[in-house]
């Protein structure tokens, strides 16, 4: 039982030390590698396979609002990017520049892209003409590039892995329509499939995106109480329209803006599974998120019957669940630690014993509990099981952030809850720039959002005690 | 009917220009757009459709065979591109180089992947150690960019979406063996899926790939008789691995070097369905890999019922097929030259008179046969369509290989065969690339491949008449 020692004691507890448990989970999970390239990081098969579970659910649920896929030029000229002031000038300063093809220099120069409204918006000018045009609801999925200074894997990479939707609408209500749309099946999505509550609410003015009317996001609290914000979806009215000539040619014969949106998730989610539910023997993945949710672990193997049996069970079950069997010539106790490590939902152990009496022994990865069921009841159990787990990872994601969730009416009580009291902080606001500013210099926390649900904790600002406009989330942040 | 005019109208016929014919399908079949930057093209949503279509097909029997996707860093830096020599000789003068981030030089300036052979051999270097490591069943979808100096939609692009598998492998054999199995498993997809039939085979050292051992390639023929290569798959040897040291301990505790292979498709598929396929009313979708298969076209929409019974027709037929009722208020004309554009493989036409005998016209892409069918028996007599249609494409298709596919023995008369019969030239060869050189300036034909299916047209080669090695296909090609 070397193997799964040696697999175990390489991890840091969280509780000694929250950021080098997560760095240790990601390599020893298997998820990433690091590259030879500044800040950028290999998705491992492990990793892989988990965005290919988030994208393959938020696809199938972006089509089913009327999205359509599309692919645009990873460059951006950079006259193209100057375009809308103020997008260029949030982003101009992390990107890479692309100066020479082949051998040789290009007339100008091109940045890989941060991030595609520039390209969108070039299209929309070049293929809407008429209100029929319209909507166009487009989405791809692809690679971005800014230029970090500091990384930390799925969380801040220089290159990352996301979807960009990208939107544009006759009418303005009919674009503010969308973008809630969007931001609600964000939060749909993180609750139901990754077990993660979410904050929805407004970035205020100083937070939201470059270049945006109204930037909403869903904002979630990792175990350690740092809040990560997890989806944004943007508004822009007709700036950019504006910026690029995007008009078409209403039924009243008038020739008007469009309005537009764009929205987006990217790996870091990968990030935010990892620190809401992952413990000191590794990841703790949700069964619906899983890419196996059952790992079949055969006892004593060499005697006879056993892997028999272990294939016999993963045939079975493979009609209700992703299910794999363990037949390296590993000991169990080492296989026992890689698939908790690997964050697999259930274990399922079955030797001669077991076989005897027409059982086996099934283990939840995030209780360890142990449930002997009858080999002919686990076709109908473990589908109970996984539901069970996946609910009760999100009841305690949701008790955890509830739990970590301090109310501050004075200034005093607000910096006492950020040094001593991790997690959000609900506190009224004022509306005034610098007082989020202050906020952010005396105590490191930042707005995260302006709730949609509201509550009135007092009638004055947290910070200048002047009248209060809205309650806030604020918090320290990823 | 003026619209359907228009459509029809704007398409150059392939006869007259079949260059032209086909920048004006992707156009008008709206499969791209052109966008503003150098050499690089958008997907729009129904050419990215298809891609999306390839890549399930594809990604599922990759799959099948234990290969698992990851993603690798769109970077590579200058030294490590520079490590096997004749790789970076190939692909050097065809990179784009990033030589800046946010506003600093970088030290070391990075390329855009061209192809990420380097990338894969320096995580292989990390992660491969014994044996138990191997084999290393790697895949990865992305977008890759070579400089070129002209570029045509889905041929040839400046940046392009393919996927590229790199294995690593303990023995020689089973190196050459995953070669083989890939490059079958292209050719079975094509035609299959693409109704492309597939000449296998191996390229000349001339025309292998920049590092390899050995290049694997299948190549299909094109309507104006001009080869496409479709897919590769290159065995590497120990050549990467002892440049890049990967090397592992074997059962034998000898430290030994990996076997790596790498393959690879393109959007490039795309070009050959348009190619193979295409007529002059526009594009024509093999069914199976058409992303809507049948457009359900209400004649009369106006009438009341026409309408609830098309979508009627819809929600009975969307159990065995992928379709769609287009609704729009444009006119029956209109609507059938646009699903001819695009390709859709089969049109269910329904108006008042339709509905009173209880029947619906379907009208198949690529023949116009019009099949008058009771309504009752739609829902098997659609997929019974669709595949005798997918069938009759690839034989049409092979069948216009064949006759487009000439025999030389003597020199004259392969001069003669490019000059007046577009098409394979099958051919004997010494094997000297002198030969092959001289070929190619007297004539522009290419060596394709040298054919699994060797056949034996004469014993001399028929370029210098010294004694044949092998025969080889020969080929103007894109």
């Amino acid at each position: 039982m070397a193997g799964d020692k040696k697999l175990v004691e390489a991890i840091t507890s969280m509780e000694v030390d929250f950021a080098q448990w997560y760095t240790d989970v990601v390599k020893k999970a298997e998820l990433i590698e690091y590259s030879s390239i500044k800040g950028c990081m290999i998705l491992r098969p492990a990793g892989y396979a988990i965005w290919e579970m988030i994208q393959s659910e938020l696809d199938k649920r972006f089509k089913e609002t009327g999205v359509e896929n599309v692919y645009m030029p990873m460059f951006i000229p950079e006259s193209l990017l100057n375009k809308e002031k103020d997008h260029v000038e949030g982003f101009a300063p992390e990107v890479a520049w692309v100066t020479h093809g082949g051998s040789e220099k290009l007339a100008e120069r091109m940045c890989v892209r941060p991030t595609s409204e520039t390209l969108f918006c070039d299209l929309y000018s070049n293929i809407v003409q008429s209100y029929r045009d319209l909507p166009k609801l487009y989405n791809q999925w692809c690679s971005v590039c800014r230029w970090e200074k500091t990384t930390r894997p799925f969380l801040r990479t220089t290159e990352f892995l996301w979807q960009e939707g990208h939107t544009a609408h006759a009418t303005a209500e009919e674009a503010e329509e969308r973008t809630i749309q969007m931001l609600n099946l964000y939060a749909d999505f993180c609750e139901n499939v990754l077990a993660i509550p979410m904050i929805k609410g407004k970035k205020t003015d100083k937070e939201k995106f470059a270049g945006a009317k109204a930037t909403y996001t869903i904002e979630a609290l990792m175990h350690d109480g740092k809040a990560l914000q997890s989806g944004t979806s943007h508004n822009f009215g007709d700036g950019f329209a504006k910026a690029f000539d995007i008009t078409y040619t209403d039924k009243d014969n008038k020739l008007k803006y469009a309005h537009q949106t764009s929205w987006g998730m990217t790996t870091r989610l990968i990030g935010a599974v990892i620190m809401v539910h992952g413990d000191n023997s590794g990841l703790v993945l949700p069964p619906r998120l899983a890419p196996t949710q059952v790992m079949i672990v055969p006892i004593m193997q060499k005697k006879e019957g056993v892997l028999e049996k272990a294939a016999e069970l993963k045939s079975v079950l493979s009609k209700v669940c992703r299910v794999k069997v363990d037949d390296t010539d590993k000991s169990p106790g080492f296989k026992f630690a890689e698939q908790e490590m690997r964050g697999i939902p259930l274990r399922v152990e079955i030797g001669p014993k077991d076989i005897e009496a027409n059982q086996a022994v099934i283990v939840r990865r995030d209780t360890r509990e142990k449930i002997t069921c009858s080999i002919d009841e686990l076709e109908t159990k473990i589908p109970e099981i996984l539901e069970v787990m996946q609910n009760d990872m999100l009841e305690r994601a949701r008790q955890h952030r509830d739990e970590h969730t301090t109310t501050a009416v004075t200034y005093d009580e607000f910096k006492d809850a950020v040094e001593n009291k991790p997690g959000f902080i609900k506190a009224m606001w004022c509306g005034d720039v610098e007082c989020e500013k202050k906020i952010k210099e005396d105590t490191t926390a930042t707005s995260r959002c302006m709730p949609f649900e509201q509550e009135t904790l007092s009638d004055k600002c947290v910070c200048c005690g002047r009248e209060a406009k809205t309650m806030v989330y604020w918090g320290k942040a990823y």
